[in-house]
């Protein structure tokens, strides 16, 4: 039987991390763990003091597995319930980048399959030296939703796209930071810190000027011109903010700005 | 008078191997070489029992020198000679991408301009340390077909297309690799074996998968809506196929799948 | 009261190096300077006798603070003015992009805000080893202009744009040359005479064919179909220009070429 996992959110200082819990399975996703991270991803955005979010797997072994492969006979055979679970996981993958906030994928070990996508849907990547990216589609010979190929371009490129679904090898964390998939790669020991200290950054920045940003960069990477409408709002929005008028007082007087979103 | 050449194919354990052989142009390619190179990526397709294809040059000096410029006065001059000429390349470079099987270009000292064409044609470049892409269109004086523009662009990004362009200089392979345009830089004493290594572990997975996956990241970076439409269709087969049954029974059974492409 | 600065252009062996002087405000980059910025933007072009343009800032300090933020609650404030503001920088980025021939940006110190959206309008950036890129928007709370957001995704690509606005961070010269938004980097001592060997390198070559590459690079980089229709014009125009029958005489003879620009 299928392990079912969970998910598991904390808040703390203005950050929510949400883990991927699925301890038999290697953090795989079930469906009802998908369901999980859409309805976290659809709510958090209301979360006024919500100002980052970081998703990992449970534990520093493995971001996630992917998939739960033992269960596809029965949740991915058939024209209708392939296509079903692909868009379970496509729906889900667009809510978690369509977040508000800044979104860190914070990854240890194996960032596989679905887990891949999952970490291609945050914003940043922050990855310990051993951590790695690998899609086993090819070695399954199940067809791989062009929608999901679609966001591993706009995160790894066409190249190491072409790369890890045609080997089914991995992509080394090292690797991804090289051509820039990755923001920052650490040891074992260092990177949740690493990664908590950049939140801890970017929550101090003001979440406006941040929003707008990346309404507008998602806009730009997807061609979507009704995202670029509300990107340009947000962005007209950010100059007539209390923030702003805050930002500049702060900066004559020589002090750290105090930023409320508002 | 110009060096006709040819190019040389043959197929080992799946794996096709096309040589550009023009010894005494340094593996320029002539007007009958564009034609034979077309027509060996129009017919491969066809052979279900090629599942990798790898595009090199004759010997372990050169990829290609690229058009053989001592022939433009005669072959090249002129307007509609320009654009037949052009045509020429763009079209085979085109027959080269449409090639359903993975490409991997296998990189031996320089590809020059055509030949640089041909190698961004591939889905994958292997090079060799001192392997090194230039086009010298500028040191000459002609234009630039867009099209190959547009190609340069796609693999190696604006910034390094400008670079190559403007400059004329040589794009080493490791600065390739840097930016992620070549997929692995090796030894002129390994990078064959390692080459062949990587086709065979291709030619291993689920042909149906990986030609979906091509046709889908071939339509996303061409924003070709028919073909992804037929990258949509492959995807479907793919789930419906038998390799994908017997991918998920490997799987169960803790086996290595065999993958037919059917 | 802010320091109004000024532009410094000089012109040696065809190259034209323009210079962001503000010494007070780290070459901040006043309204007078975004004027003089763009009509020498709007001029060069014309000028056959500059084949490659170098911007930079005055000094081996500071390429550019940016805009001057202590104006900003006079200049940038209400949403007239920071209209009115954001479109006199990217009116000015644009006609920068316009300009015909190669662009370098050499870089010393911090490229910031506003700076760097005039680096990112540059073909080609070169930068010592110190040197860094910052947007630090998110710190003041302001909102960003998505054109300029647009801009530094065609450069930096989507990933580091989101680094630079979420955290307003340095991105460091090394880091940019890594992902290829930076096409050199070097020294300090050596970092000039490595930019304008550069420029003279590309001044030698047929500026006919570098000008109708880089109308053709812009056109695809910005999908603009009236200028890839100009691109397309400027490449059947190369091709018919004395230059390139000189460039084919010159191979014959094996002789250096001598481009005129005709």
């Amino acid at each position: 039987m299928s392990a079912p996992g969970d998910i598991l959110v904390d808040t703390v200082d203005g950050i929510a991390t949400l883990r991927l819990v699925n301890p038999l399975r290697r953090n795989a996703i079930s469906g009802v763990m998908w369901n999980k991270i859409a309805a976290f991803a659809h709510e958090v955005g209301k979360r006024q003091d919500i100002r980052t979010v970081i998703i990992r797997g449970d534990g520093q072994g493995m971001f996630s597995a992917g998939a739960d492969i033992s269960d596809f006979a029965e949740v991915r055979s058939g024209e209708g319930n392939a296509r079903a679970y692909d868009d379970v996981v496509e729906s889900t993958c667009r809510a978690v980048e369509a977040i508000p906030q800044p979104t860190i994928a914070l990854i240890f070990g194996g960032c596989i399959g679905a887990g891949s996508s999952v970490a291609a849907s945050c914003d940043m990547r922050i990855a310990e030296l051993d951590a790695f990216f690998a899609v086993p589609a090819a070695k399954l010979g199940l067809g791989y939703d062009p929608r999901g190929i679609s966001r591993f371009i706009r995160v790894f490129g066409a190249a190491a796209t072409r790369q890890l679904l045609f080997t089914a090898d991995r992509l080394s964390a090292l690797r991804a930071y090289d051509i820039g998939a990755a923001h920052l790669v650490a040891t074992k020991t260092e990177v949740e810190a690493l990664a908590v200290e950049l939140a801890q950054r970017i929550s101090k920045n003001a979440p406006l000027t941040i929003r707008a940003a990346k309404a507008a960069i998602r806009a730009l990477t997807t061609n979507d011109a009704a995202l670029m409408a509300e990107a340009h709002q947000l962005y007209i929005a950010a100059d007539a903010s209390a923030d702003y008028a805050e930002g500049r007082k702060a900066f004559a007087e020589k002090r750290s700005p105090r930023f409320r979103g508002e």
